[in-house]
């Protein structure tokens, strides 16, 4: 059986076990068995509680053969940071790497949703007076080429689903890619 | 001779070639040879400029022996995404990861910056109605406890220094720690 690890910000919608379920339901109706950060149970009281969510993330990425990111944007311009680690560390271990967003804006058009862009020689400025990478791309570019070079082209929408976080079109889009990928390399 | 890959958003400072200069000569003053993004010469009107970076950080990455991540947060409450795929990819190849912030904010405060935070059933939930990580850390809980495990804990500031992206005595502290730790390796 082959394992995909389940990485994303959706973890922290209120009805993320929910989420999950659906999530592990059109990943096994492709074949692949998930692995879900919240199947490990945590005391979320205890006091190393962050330190054994973290060791079970990890147990579980070793474990797994791929990483489905969702890479939506997630307060700010860009995806959320522990899941755009794990993309990193799943490349890293040369794991196959997929990932989707339900945000098709490039990423000069989100950082110009929190802040006025400058132009100056030629060059696009945001309000920290850092240049705003200006490729084309939906992220920054570590990310989107990671895909692209380590697994498929990150997957998106047209335009932006009704449910941002709930809405699994593209995830779905995702896992069929997968599956047909990791089966060419099962062979 | 130890290679150590310097990743962060300075280097989308105007003046990023002068301050890859100044780390590079705290890095040389520790007995380090610090690999730096902008050391590759791309020209940016390419047509695969973005894929030559991408591919050029990536072969700096796979020279380095460790990597030294800025992690103060940028265009948002966390750290960079291209910082933090970097931090993940160097992680997972086993390699040791390094990570300073000149923010010395945990992650409640940080994301309090930009919205409004509500208490529901005893959680943290932001603006977009998912949950504030609260585990009284500076960022998501991979990153940091990643810098625990596969490194060294996060080297910060007491408080913000006056020049957010030029200020690097918390890099020099990280650049020192790192050659500690290399030199007990190497033995």
């Amino acid at each position: 059986m082959t394992n995909v690890y389940l990485a994303g910000p959706d973890i922290f919608i209120p009805d993320a076990l929910d989420l999950g379920r659906r999530k592990a339901e059109l990943c096994a109706a492709h074949g692949l068995r998930s692995l879900y950060p919240l199947d490990n149970a945590v005391a979320l009281a205890a006091h190393d509680a962050s330190l054994q969510i973290f060791r079970g993330n990890e147990a579980m990425m070793n474990e797994a053969d791929a990483i489905i990111a969702n890479l939506t944007p997630f307060r700010g311009p860009s995806a959320d940071a522990g899941t755009v680690y794990e993309l990193g560390y799943m490349a890293g271990r040369g794991k196959l790497v997929f990932g989707y967003s339900n945000d098709p804006a490039n990423y000069v058009e989100r950082v110009g949703r929190f802040e006025t862009l400058d132009k100056r020689d030629g060059m696009l400025i945001g309000a920290d007076g850092l240049v705003v990478e200006d490729f084309d791309l939906p992220d920054n570019l570590m990310l989107i080429h990671a895909l692209d070079l380590h697994g498929a082209p990150l997957i998106t929408l047209r335009k932006k689903p009704a449910d941002l976080w709930r809405d699994l079109t593209a995830f779905e889009a995702c896992v069929k890619l997968a599956a047909a990928r990791l089966r060419a390399v099962a062979r």
